[in-house]
């Protein structure tokens, strides 16, 4: 019987001063990964699986979808075969290095304070991870959004460690994408506690679509039985939702790891590094699969199909597959029965 | 040669209690208004244009281009023939009853709490005006957005003084618009002035479309040298242009206007105040043309055009036309040479 090993959560730390592309650098770095699964002898069967926005290493608790099990027969991650590994980004507030961190030249947390990093910085440091781990080549690296950005970038930056790359709603913003996170950001900077509520709930707008908000909450009146008709105060029930969103995000999230993952979600492009977008596109030599969904339009999916374009344009070979969805963007979590098929027929052409 | 004839500013007040759909009543009530051309003797040839969320009484400030000049010659508002009134809405901040006017209960200004006004409210008090100026029928009443509301709420509430309606971008809001402006005014409520920016950039959002955005600024750095690689606080052009409009309009508006307005906004649907949206709508005399903008996400243009449908359902001469344009809801301002021959052609049809 198949059965999901969860192998536990694990620190890595080194002291070595760690260079960001800001010219910055931390020391010490620590990264906060799990794993699932076993690396088999040749080390051939690791895949690494990047988070989003607000995503933890542990990957079982936002992706579940992906992980066979009895409950989950669908499920592509098979741990019998599988070695899955995901890191906490740089940044984040789950157990890796950010803005909660003591900055050593002040002896206290790092804060606002916290250097800018890069969607290349956290390639990097997961690279230093796997050295760590002893895993040279990644048979897949596989993510959505900001963690679909992470996987292009690895195909770019490491292209013989990477056999395999599934990047999903990813592609460098546009100036809608770029004006929805300085708006979030804005809100931060105005009050962090209130503000980061703010971000929640405009993202979460981005996140989804008018249709699915429609079918969900149409004009009802918010159903703790406001009456939006009697008082300034009185919401409609999409209004409620959203709230709801905000003020529970902000009992899990830190306001400076949002300033700054967002900033790295909006600075990230192929060519940042590179003389141009085709050399660093060319450089790729992992087959790529590039996700698009239908509905979604922080990322819309005539982006991700024109980087899909530029890619095989520059000689990589990619494909790129749509998922039909009124979910918007969170299509990669919402839809996984359209999901999960397209990444296992790449697995089978590419294999 | 025609020349446009700018009458002036009036004010019209009452000191009649005005009763307000909410059950509140305001007294005294005073409306700003503007007039343009001269009022025949059969007093038949009155056009009432209706402001949208942020406009005045001086139409000919942010809708000049209805106007016939020799500088415009395409304009429809001929003021040899038409007499062209245009009143600020009670709630605004331009000259007639909101939240800066006193509150005969405390001597002071209302501000936050000025009582909820609804589409019906604003169209009722124009009917005042239109009284005290001797029409008794509008040959058109036009508007756009929550000036369309007010276009087609007229039609609904005094189906025997309405002979024409042009209502452009305009229906009941969805759930997305009703998020958009919650969004808005949480963000007031956290803090009036620095709020009143960020709504104001978050409606910008709503009011343009993603590929005017991708036309006017893409990913390009904030044209003031700014380098958003390098700090938290440095922009892409599209967060500089959105901070600008934000800044701007703190100087010209009232948050608690901006509050009651964009309330009324979310509040207006044509079954309010009738058995059913069917019943409302079967009252309708006046010939319709409703227009959507084929990139307006706030007024999806599906929107307007179901909206259409149902008064054709209910018996209503109503025919939808439609704007191609990329400039998003603003298309209403954006786009006359599309605009003008919908509204002289239908005028000719309806004649």
């Amino acid at each position: 019987m198949i059965k999901p090993t969860y192998e536990g959560d694990f620190l890595f730390a080194t002291n070595q001063p760690f260079q960001l592309v800001s010219g910055k650098s931390l020391q010490p770095v620590a990264l906060h990964y799990a794993t699932y699964g076993t690396l088999n002898e040749r080390r051939d069967n690791a895949i690494l699986v990047c988070h989003a926005l607000s995503g933890s290493a542990r990957a079982t608790d936002w992706w579940a979808q992906l992980f066979q099990s009895p409950e989950n027969p669908e499920g592509v991650f098979d741990l019998e075969r599988d070695f899955v590994v995901c890191s906490n980004l740089i940044g984040s507030c789950y157990g890796s290095t950010g803005p909660a961190a003591i900055n050593p030249a002040t002896g206290r947390a790092f804060g606002a304070d916290f250097p800018l990093v890069t969607v290349r910085d956290w390639v990097r440091t997961q690279a230093l991870l796997l050295d760590h781990l002893g895993i040279e080549t990644l048979c897949t690296v596989i993510g959505a959004s900001i963690g679909g950005m992470q996987a292009i970038q690895w195909a770019i930056e490491f292209p013989h460690r990477v056999a395999r790359c599934v990047a999903i709603g990813a592609a460098p913003l546009t100036a809608m994408g770029l004006a929805l996170n300085h708006l979030q950001r804005q809100a931060i900077f105005n009050d962090a506690v209130t503000g980061l509520a703010t971000a929640r709930a405009i993202a979460m707008l981005s996140y989804k679509s008018a249709e699915l908000f429609d079918e969900r909450y149409a004009r009802r009146p918010n159903r703790n039985g406001e009456d939006p008709m009697r008082s300034l105060a009185e919401r409609y029930d999409i209004a409620g939702y959203l709230d709801y969103q905000g003020e529970i995000f902000t009992q899990r999230f830190d306001p400076n790891s949002y300033l700054v993952i967002t900033k790295a979600m909006d600075n990230f492009h192929p060519a940042n590094g590179y003389e141009s977008e085709t050399a660093a596109l060319a450089r790729i030599q992992a087959k790529m699969l590039m996700i698009g969904i239908s509905s979604d339009w922080l990322f819309p999916p005539g982006e991700v199909k024109a980087l899909t374009e530029r890619m095989q344009a520059a000689g990589v070979n990619a494909e790129y597959a749509e998922i039909t969805s009124d979910h918007g963007h969170d299509g990669f979590l919402a839809e996984p029965h359209s999901l999960l098929p397209l990444i296992r027929q790449f697995w089978s052409a590419a294999a």
